[in-house]
C-alpha cells in the first residue's frame, strides 16, 4: 500500500529515575532515563504510525528534540516504500546533508536524531509487513538487506560483496538458528547486584536471589576506590563462585595507564571484561589496555558511547574490542549496525535491566535469564500513550506532580524519589538476535582485513 | 575587579553566503557561513562583555544554540577570576555534566556549544587584562597556562609536568619570536584559487593575480572527478611553477583505498599534502592513507573536523598525520588546544580566506601573505551589534529581505545571490599564533611518547 509521509512528531519524554539513583554510576550520578521519541505519520489508510526513539538521560534532551526538527524536511512528502527500496542510500543522503553534517558528522547529537528517526522508520517499516522487526531482517533477501547499508568509509574492511557472500554463506543454517532462539532465547547479564552504592550486606543478598533466579553472569561497576572494589569483588565471588562470569565496568573514568594499573590487582577475580577503561575515542588507548590486560585473561568491552561505524571498524581493525557493545540508539539507527561493526561475542550475551517495563506497549519478555524474541509487529519500543503523556517534558503530569510536592527545585535540580529505569538495553538486545540470525562473521571478516591491512 | 556572570545571550547569525558559492566543496554544497554566537555579561561596572562564535554553516545553528542554552546553569552566578583561576578544572566540571555529557561525550553539538561558551570566557579573560588574547597567552606565567588544561585522557602521551618543562625550557626565547612576528607577520597560504567549480579561465586569472600579491602557497580542492583535477591541477602548476607550494583538499569525499589510488596520478603535481582524504573519525585509515603517500611525497592533513583531543592524540600517536589543522570552534575552545594536539607544522602556515572582514569590529590585518598579530584587547572575534542584528536567523533584516525578493524559497532552500564569507579561519589563525609564542614542541613530545608507547 503506498504511503508519503504526512508528519514527523518529536517528543520529550523523561522519567525521573535519578530520585533513586538507580543506573546511576561514577560519570552519570544522576541520570533521568529519557528519550527523544519519534512519531511518523503517513497518509496511508492503514494508519500504522513509527516509533522510534534514542536514548538519552536527562538535560539536553531538548537539544536532540531541535536536531531532529532540523532533520524532518527531509523525510516529509516521502514515499516510504521508496525509502525502503534504497535504504542505505536514502541513509547515506540523510547523514550528508550539505549544512547539518557540519554539526557531526556523523557523531553527537544530530547522529542520536538520526538513530531515533531511522529507528521509528524501521518500526513502520515492519509494521507494514506485520512482523516484529528482527522477523522482517532474518526474512530479507540478502541483496535486500546489504542495500540497507551505506558502505561509505568502511569498503576498505568490508565491502557490499564481502557481505553478501557471507549472508549467502549463513542462509541454510537460518531456520535451524531461529528455531533454536525461538525455544531457547537470548542469554543476558544482570548488573543489579554491583551498582557503586550498594552496601556490603545488600551486594551479599542481591548475588543471592539472582543466583535462585537463575543468572549465571554478573556485573560490577568498578572505579571510585580501588580497595573498595577489591572488597566488593571479594564479595560477589564468594556468592557466586567461579563457575559463573563476573564483569567489571567503569564508565569511562580512567586514562590509559591508569586502567592497566587498576585492573592488575583486580584480575585475581577473573573478570571477563573491563568495560569503557578509558574515553570511548581513543581505540589505540583501548588497544593498548587490551594487550595489556590480556596476559591476565582480561578482554576489553566498549561500543555503548561509540558513536559510528568508522569507530567500530577501527576497534574492530587494531584488536581494541574484544566485547562489542553497539547500540542502535547511539549509532545512526539499525543501518548502521547492519553494516561494519559486530564483535566475536556480541551476540553471545545482552545486559538486562527490568526498569520501565511497564511503559512498554509490547515489554521484552523473559525466559529465566534469557530474553524470548518479541513476537508482535514492529520494533516493540512503543511507549504506551498514557506513559507518553505523564512523562513529557517539563509539563507531563509526573513532572508537574513532582515540582508541586518540591522534589524539583528547578529543571536542572538532581532529586531522590521514585523509580524507573532502563529501555535503550532492550533497543541493543534486538540487535543481539539480529546478529545471531545473520551477521555474526561480517566482524570476523572485518579483523582478518584490517589485521593485514595495517 | 570582582565580576559574576548575570547574562548569558546566545544568537543564531547567518551569512547567506551561499547565494555565491563562496568556499563550496564537494561535500558542503551550498554553506551559509554562521555561527551560534554567545554573550557573557557579569555584574561587574567595567561593562566588559565575552563574545565568543562556534562556527557553522546554515541548517541546524539553532540546534547549537539550543546546546548553549542548556548549558548556561553551569555559568550563572560564577566568579569569572575563580573560572579562570583554575580554568581546566572548570573545564573539566563543564563537559562532564552527568546528564549533558551523554548527547557526547566531548563531541559534535555540545562540544561546539562549550567552544562557543569557552571562547566567550577567553574573550572577557583578554578583556579584562586589556591585551589581545594571543599576548594574555604569551604573557601567562607557564605554571597558570598549564592550569588551563585538562589533561584527562591524554595524559598517556603528556602529563602537566612535560608540558610545564616544555613551556619553562623555551621561555628563554619567546621575546625574539614575538618582536619576529609583530614584525613579519604569520605565513598565510590562498585557497581561492582552486574551487570546484571555476572555469580554467578563472583559475588561469586567480592564479596570476594572486602571485601578484605575494602569494607563495596555493590550495585547490579536489575529488569530485579524477580527470578534471588533473587538468586543473597542471593549470596550477603551469601557472604558479613548482617553487611555489600547491595543496590538495578533498573535504572527505574518499575511502582509504580510494583515497590512495586517486592521489597516485596527482603526485607528479607535487602537492604539499592531501587535506582530509576520508572520514575525520577514521585515525587508522589516516594512517594507512599516510604510509602509502609518503614515498610520494604528499603528506595528510586534517583536523578541521577533528572533535577532541582525544582524537587529536591519536592522529599524533600513528603517524595519521602530517599537517595538523585544529579548530578553536571545533574543540572545546581555547582550553582543549593548549592541551595535546599541534602538529609538528601546525604553526607553520594558516589558511586565508577574506570575506565578512567587513562584520568584525577588529577585522584580521595582512601584511602581504602575512596575518598580523591582533592589537585590540580580547579574541578579537566580536562581530559589529549591526551585523549580528542584520543577519540574526530567521528575522533579521538581510533574511527579511531575501524572502521578500523570493530569493529563499523555505527555510532550507539553497539560493544565489549576494556575497560574504568565512571567519573562523581567523580563530584557526589566532592558535596559529599561540602555538608559535608558547607549545610548539608539545606536539612532537607527544608523538615520540606514544610510538614508543604502541
Amino acid at each position: 500500500m503506498p504511503a508519503k509521509i504526512t508528519e514527523v512528531v518529536v517528543k520529550d519524554i523523561r522519567f525521573p529515575t535519578s530520585l533513586e539513583a538507580h543506573g546511576s554510576d561514577a560519570m552519570h550520578t544522576d541520570p533521568d532515563y529519557s528519550c527523544a521519541y519519534v512519531i511518523i505519520h503517513t497518509d496511508s489508510n492503514d494508519a500504522l504510525e513509527g516509533h522510534g526513539p534514542t536514548f538519552t538521560i536527562g538535560r539536553g534532551t531538548e537539544v536532540v528534540v531541535a536536531a531532529v526538527e532540523a532533520m524532518t524536511f527531509h523525510l516529509i512528502g516521502q514515499d516510504v516504500q521508496a525509502i525502503f527500496d534504497d535504504f542505505g542510500g536514502f541513509w547515506r543522503k540523510f547523514v550528508a546533508d550539505s549544512q547539518l553534517r557540519w554539526l557531526g558528522p556523523e557523531k553527537g547529537v544530530v547522529h542520536l536524531a538520526t538513530a531515533a528517526i531511522m529507528n521509528a522508520l524501521w518500526d513502520l517499516w515492519a509494521k507494514r509487513e506485520k512482523k516484529p522487526l528482527w522477523k522482517l531482517l532474518v526474512d530479507m533477501d540478502p541483496e535486500k538487506l546489504v542495500a540497507c547499508v551505506d558502505f561509505t568509509y568502511i569498503s576498505d574492511c568490508i565491502t557490499r560483496e564481502e557481505a553478501l557472500a557471507i549472508l549467502k554463506k549463513n542462509s541454510d543454517t537460518k531456520h535451524e538458528r531461529e528455531s533454536f532462539l525461538k525455544e531457547n532465547g537470548f542469554p543476558a547479564y544482570t548488573t543489579s547486584v554491583g551498582w557503586l552504592g550498594y552496601s556490603d550486606e545488600r551486594i551479599q543478598k542481591k548475588c543471592q536471589d539472582a543466583l535462585k533466579d537463575g543468572w549465571t553472569m554478573f556485573k560490577m561497576k568498578v572505579g571510585a576506590n580501588l580497595e573498595d572494589d577489591i572488597r566488593r569483588a571479594k564479595i560477589i565471588r564468594q556468592e557466586i563462585g567461579y563457575e559463573n562470569a563476573l564483569m567489571m565496568d567503569c564508565n569511562q573514568r580512567w586514562g590509559v595507564h591508569e586502567a592497566i594499573e587498576w585492573m592488575k590487582p583486580l584480575a585475581e577475580f577473573k573478570p571477563k571484561w573491563i568495560e569503557e577503561p578509558t574515553s570511548p575515542d581513543d581505540v589505540l588507548g583501548h588497544a593498548a589496555i587490551a594487550k595489556a590486560l590480556n596476559p591476565l585473561g582480561i578482554g576489553v568491552a566498549t561500543g555503548e558511547h561509540c558513536h559510528n561505524r568508522v569507530m567500530f571498524k577501527q576497534f574492530l581493525q587494531s584488536g581494541a574490542m574484544q566485547y562489542c557493545q553497539i547500540d542502535s540508539c547511539r549509532i545512526g539507527g539499525v543501518n548502521e549496525i547492519l553494516g561494519p561493526a559486530n564483535g566475536q561475542e556480541m551476540s553471545s550475551v545482552c545486559e538486562y535491566v527490568d526498569h520501565l517495563r511497564e511503559h512498554f506497549v509490547y515489554p521484552v519478555e523473559m525466559k529465566g535469564p534469557n530474553y524470548l524474541p518479541p513476537t508482535k509487529p514492529g520494533y516493540s519500543t512503543e511507549l504506551k500513550p498514557g506513559s507518553i503523556e505523564d512523562h513529557l517534558y517539563p509539563n507531563g503530569r509526573v513532572w508537574e506532580e513532582l515540582r508541586k510536592e518540591g522534589k524539583i527545585k528547578n529543571s536542572f535540580g538532581s532529586f531522590s524519589f521514585l523509580c524507573f529505569n532502563n529501555f535503550y538495553k532492550f533497543c541493543i538486545f534486538l540487535f543481539g538476535l539480529l546478529f545471531h540470525f545473520q551477521l555474526l562473521s561480517l566482524g570476523h571478516l572485518c579483523i582478518t582485513h584490517s589485521q593485514t591491512g595495517l
